[in-house]
């Protein structure tokens, strides 16, 4: 049973997948590269404890939609009684009490069952922090990856025990989208796949398992050429943002459109991986526009759209 | 005002925009082809019937979620009194019994105010329809086609007023998707454009405008990629289908994952377009496959799920 997680990074999903395990009892370290970085991380996990806490709150009584329920905070889909709303916003308190922040990365991971590596998303840096890691782990340690565009099987070799490595990736408002999808390289041991799976499972997620390996997993695989085809008609100007928006969301009954969805990925994120595709540079320099002018997103309060 | 409607085409699309037109307050007459199209199309018009007064009732009272709204039976999102809902209910009686259905197309179009095509997607069934058309308009009428596939600007130069023809294309489930997307060939009259957009509105859809042509228009240019792409992910056996649409329900809040809107939009509408696309041939026959077996979706019972 995995009960010591790791987590390693502080950014937005590193924060949520720390916060969740916390929350569904894990006993979780943060490991952060300096004293800034925790003070960064810091104001993100503030966040995520008042977010949780006002989403239980909100349950009080449920009379709403299936699609916005946190499925990763309750089990099932009912209506809750007072008390054990009480119960689980117990629970965020504790769990945010209960993470530790770590700088010593020996310390940090030497008695660690599962190390979430969430750190900056460059070939480079992954590599460097599983070198580090490596001399620190635990015989029978798994290193789950979540990074969102580079596969397991790049790293494998450079790990002392490829089988207990893989990939297992989350989807932003982690306590909402509660997917994780499990994803092993060639030689990863199916009973670390399955383990794997169980801690997802154990903290509120949904694990969805990939047969074999696939750039972008299963979610963005599918995400990215929408949000592509979307960007399309906008650079194009067949029609602007809100009503491309306006149509997949009265067209398909979905909560957000492209842009929105854009705004909420960050556009930087979305730049980051455009460039990697061939035949969208119109799209690369919309966005590139937009980034020049501090308009990445929701975070910064404003993208496509403005957010208070 | 567009007040006279003819709606050429009682299939899927066809029925609904007919029935809400109607509901609307619309004279509403749909020309078919053969006695055996009528036979065809009654049932259409009475499962709609049927489902539009269920969704209604189902609005006693009202604890649903934003997303499930029949948006284009009622204005706004609020909770319906029990006499408004009688009164919407009597509406939809009044609408069924009101829709003429005709063979004769001199009789259907001769005073009506906008032609709606809504015959097989096929260009030649279009070019031969418009033909005959052409003799019997009166003057200032419009003419508008529901085509998912084709540019108006491909008939425009056969019609005897290009500048009075347009696309109105409408998504499926039209009483909940209330988009009706507006798109002009570039010798389109504004004003008629505009007429259109105002009919549009006041059946109760949302027009969402296009600035100039796109095959697919805006919901098909982006609904299209992204269902090749969770096809892709299929075939290559990367997950299953019901992991697809789990992550994709899951991960972005969407009431339907991909296979099950392609069982909605029904395997053989997804197997043309798919013809067309180069690079898809492992999807296509997968398609084929399911379409040889009679699994072609909802209408069939049974496409990639099951349905009662």
């Amino acid at each position: 049973m995995i009960q010591k997680v790791v987590v390693a990074g502080g950014g937005v999903l590193g924060s949520q997948i720390a916060f969740q395990s916390a929350f569904k009892g894990k006993d979780v370290t943060v490991w952060l590269r300096s004293p800034a970085s925790i003070e960064r991380a810091r104001p993100k996990f503030e966040r995520l404890q008042a977010v949780y806490l006002s989403t239980l709150e909100a349950l009080r009584p449920l009379c709403g939609s299936e699609s916005a329920y946190p499925r990763g905070l309750v089990d099932g889909l009912r209506d809750l009684r007072t008390e054990e709303i009480d119960a689980l916003q117990a629970r965020v308190q504790k769990a945010a009490e209960s993470i530790r922040f770590e700088l010593d990365l020996e310390r940090a991971v030497r008695d660690a069952d599962l190390i979430v590596e969430s750190v900056a998303e460059d070939p480079r840096s992954k590599q460097a922090f599983y070198e580090s890691l490596q001399l620190f782990l635990k015989e029978d340690a798994i290193v789950a990856t979540n990074s969102s565009t580079m596969l397991p099987s790049a790293f494998a070799e450079g790990m002392r025990d490829p089988s207990r490595y893989l990939a297992l990736h989350f989807a932003n408002s982690i306590w909402q989208n509660n997917t994780a999808e499990v994803m092993g390289h060639a030689k990863t041991d199916p009973a670390v796949f399955a383990q794997v799976s169980d801690f997802a499972r154990s903290i509120g997620m949904i694990p969805l398992e990939l047969k074999k390996e696939q750039p972008g997993y299963i979610l963005n695989s599918m995400l990215v050429p929408f949000l592509m085809a979307a960007q399309s008609l906008l650079v194009n100007d067949v029609a602007d943002a809100e009503t491309i928006d306006k149509t997949w969301v009265l067209g398909t009954g979905a909560p957000y459109g492209p842009f929105r969805i854009l705004d909420v990925v960050g556009l930087d994120t979305a730049y980051n991986i455009t460039k990697a595709i061939p035949g969208t540079e119109k799209i690369a320099a919309m966005l590139k526009e937009k980034i020049d002018e501090g308009k990445t997103g929701v975070q910064a309060g404003e993208g496509f759209y403005k957010y208070e």
